[in-house]
C-alpha cells in the first residue's frame, strides 16, 4: 500500500454528526429520537462544576426523558470506574447512553455501552473487532478539542491491575450522534486548551500521511491543519469564542481523519509513553511530531505540496522549502500548545528509551506509518525527542 | 442563515462508504454483514449487458448467499416499475436491497427498500420524513458519476399518471453502504460519463453556495471541483482509468456536499424542467449553471477565493477575476459534458419559461439558494439560458 497506488481501497465511516454554538439544548431531542426514556449521562466532576451537566439535564427533562448522572470518571478512565458505571447503568434501567466530556469520560461512556449488552469484562473487547451485540444508542458531546473519541471508532481504557492502556476498536462504538457545542471551550482551562489543540494537531498531521489516507480522509486532515493554523495562537492567547469554535472544528475534522486513515509511529512511541509515566497524551504527541515528520519527510513527497499548502506555504515545488517552512509554522503551534518539549522535561527516564522503542513497535499504529521502521529507528526519535 | 453567521449550526451524515477499483467483489461481504441471506439486486440490462450483474451475482455467491435479480429499471426510475419490484421482493423473501446502477437503479432500490418495510404507495412518502419504520439493509453501488444518490437522503421518482418527478427526503432512504468500484466506468459510453459528471459538478457547486453549507460539506465540495478539474476533460477524450477514478471520486464527495448542504435555484429549475421534457438531469443543470453562478456571485464574495481555487485560480483578492476565471474553466468542464449549451438546444419551448420559473420558485431547493429569488429572477435566468 502506498500513496500513489492506482487501486487504492479506502473506507469512511463517520457517525451523525451535529456541530453548532448553544447545541448542547439539542442532546435531550437526539436521545429521544434514539428511542431514550430513561438517559445514562456520563460526565465528570469539572463538566458539573462548570455548569455544563446542568444544560445537558435540562435538555434532558425538556425533552421529556428522565435520566441518570453518573460523574465518578477521572482523566485516563479506569476499568473499576467504568464497571462500577455499568452496575448503575443496569441498576436504575437505563436506555440511551450520553457521554459529555474530553476523551474520559467519552471513552468510558463507550465501556460502558460495550458492557450494557455484551457483559463481561473490558479486557475481553481489547483489540480489534471483539465486540459481538449492538450496542446501546450512544450520543457523545466532546467539551476539549482534541481526542476525536466522539467520531471515533476506539476507546482507550486505562487497566488498573496492569498498570497500562489498553485499546479496543471496532466499527460499533462509533457512537450514533455525535454533537459538539463549541461553547464548552469557554470554560476548559487555558492548559487543556493546548494540550487538546496538539492532540488534534497530531492526529491531522499522522492521518495525512498515513497509508491508508484517502481523498476522503485527507480533506478532512487538511481542514484541520488550516483551522489550527488560523486560529490556535489566538485561541489560547485571546480565548474568542470564534478561535475556540475553529478549535473544536479542527478537533472534528482530524478525528474524522484519523479514524478512518489511523495514525503513525508518533502515536506508536506516545501510546508506551503515556502508560509508563500517566504523562498528557497531548504533550506527548506534541514532543514527538516534529522528529517523527523529519523521520517520516523522505517517503511523502508527493504529498508534502498539501501539507505546507494547508499550513499556509506555497513551496512552488521546492520540497525542501516546504519540509522547512511546515516544520516551523508546527514548531509555532506546538509552542502555542504550552506544554513541555522535550522527552526530559516531561519525566522520561533516558534508561527507558529502549523498552519504550521495543513496545512502540509492537503498536499497531506502526501499521500504517508511511515509512517503515525498526526497533532502532524508533529508538533513534526518542533520542533526538529527549 | 449565511456564511458569516457566528452561530452557525451544520449536520453531517453520511454512510459507511467503501471506495476502490475491483471491490465490486466485496457486494456479497457486504450483504452478508448486513444480516442478508437472500439479496434482491436491483439493475437494469444495460449493466447485465455489461457483465457488471454477473460480477455482483458471483460476489454473492461466493458469500454463501442467494439473490433475486430484477433489472426490469428504466431510466427516471417509473412508480409502476418500483412497485413490481416492491411485489417481487415480497414474494421471494428476499432480505437486504442491493442497488447497482446509476441513479435510476439506486433511487428505484431505495423505493423497494421504503414499500418494503412501510407499505403503502410511493407517493405517501413524498416530501421531508414522511418513512416512519426502518428500511431493510441497503447497499448502494453507483456505476455512473454524478447522481450521489449512493450517499444521499433523496430518491426521485417518477409519478407516471402525474406525468412528473417527485422527491422523498429521508435521512433513513441513506443505505447503510455505500460502495463504488470506479472499474463500472470503463463500459459506460461518453455520453453518460459527460452528463453524469456534469452533474456531479453542478452538485459541488450549488452544496458550496448552500447557505447550509458548513467546513464539513466545503472540503467535499472543494475535493470533487478539484477532481473534475483534474481529470474531466482527459476522462472524456482518453478515457485512461485513473481520470475515471477520479470521476468517480468527485461524483462521491458532490454526493457528500450536497445531501448535507442541499442545492440551490439551478436544481430548483431543473426539476421543473427535467419533469415536462424528460430532458437528461446532467445536461440540463450545464446548461443553467452558468447564468446561476452569474446570478449568485454578487452574495457570494466571501467564498469566491475558496472557489476559485478550487478550479485552480489563485485571484490574490481580486474577486472580479476570481469570477471570470472560474465561470472560464466551469465552461471547459461544461463543454467536455458534451451536452447542449441551451434550453432551446435541449428542446424547451421559450412559452414555457414563465411556468417553469414558477414552479421552480416552489421547489425545496430555492430555500437554500445563496441569493433570495423571486419569480423574476428565475424567469431572467430562464431566458439568459435560453
Amino acid at each position: 500500500m502506498g500513496f500513489d497506488s492506482p487501486n487504492q481501497h479506502c473506507k469512511f465511516e463517520v457517525p451523525e454528526i451535529i456541530f453548532g454554538r448553544g447545541l448542547l439544548n439539542q442532546v435531550g431531542a437526539c436521545a429521544r429520537r434514539l428511542g431514550g426514556k430513561k438517559v445514562f449521562l456520563v460526565s465528570d466532576e469539572g463538566l458539573f462544576r462548570a455548569g455544563w451537566v446542568d444544560r445537558v439535564i435540562k435538555s434532558l427533562l425538556d425533552a421529556g426523558l428522565t435520566f441518570v448522572l453518573y460523574d465518578q470518571i477521572t482523566s485516563n478512565p479506569k476499568d473499576h470506574e467504568i464497571e462500577d458505571g455499568y452496575r448503575e447503568y443496569l441498576k436504575h434501567g437505563t436506555d440511551v447512553i450520553v457521554g459529555l466530556g474530553g476523551g474520559s469520560a467519552m471513552d468510558a461512556a463507550k465501556g460502558i455501552a460495550i458492557l450494557g449488552s455484551n457483559g463481561g469484562r473490558l479486557q475481553d473487547y481489547r483489540g480489534t473487532d471483539r465486540i459481538h451485540c449492538p450496542l446501546p444508542p450512544l450520543v457523545l458531546c466532546p467539551t476539549t478539542c482534541g481526542t476525536g473519541s466522539d467520531v471515533s471508532q476506539f476507546a482507550v481504557i486505562n487497566d488498573t491491575a496492569e498498570q497500562c492502556k489498553f485499546t479496543i476498536m471496532s466499527r460499533c462504538i462509533a457512537p450514533d450522534i455525535s454533537l459538539t457545542d463549541p461553547d464548552t471551550l469557554e470554560t476548559l482551562p487555558d492548559e487543556y486548551v493546548g494540550s487538546s489543540a496538539v492532540d488534534a494537531l497530531s492526529h491531522a498531521v499522522e492521518a495525512y500521511f498515513s497509508v491508508a489516507a484517502s481523498s476522503l480522509t485527507d480533506v478532512n486532515a487538511q481542514e484541520a491543519l488550516i483551522l489550527l493554523n488560523k486560529s490556535f495562537v489566538n485561541a489560547v492567547q485571546e480565548r474568542r469564542a470564534d478561535d475556540l469554535e475553529n478549535l473544536s472544528r479542527a478537533s472534528l475534522h482530524a478525528g474524522m481523519a484519523f479514524s478512518n486513515a489511523l495514525l503513525g509511529i508518533g502515536h506508536a512511541l506516545s501510546h508506551p509513553i503515556g502508560g509508563l509515566y500517566n504523562a498528557n497524551h497531548g504533550h506527548v504527541n506534541a514532543v514527538l511530531l516534529p522528529e517523527v515528520l523529519r523521520f517520516d519527510f523522505p517517503v511523502v513527497e508527493k504529498k508534502l505540496a498539501g501539507f505546507a499548502a494547508a499550513l499556509g506555504h506555497h513551496s512552488a515545488g521546492n520540497g525542501k522549502a516546504a519540509e522547512e517552512m511546515a516544520l516551523e509554522t508546527i514548531d509555532t503551534l506546538l509552542d502555542a500548545g504550552g506544554g513541555p518539549r522535550s522527552l526530559r522535561k516531561l519525566g522520561v527516564r533516558e534508561e527507558d528509551l529502549p523498552g519504550l522503542a521495543e513496545r512502540a513497535l509492537k503498536d499497531v499504529c506502526v501499521l500504517t506509518s508511511p515509512r517503515q521502521t525498526d526497533e532502532e529507528d524508533l529508538f533513534g526519535i526518542l533520542k533526538r525527542a529527549y
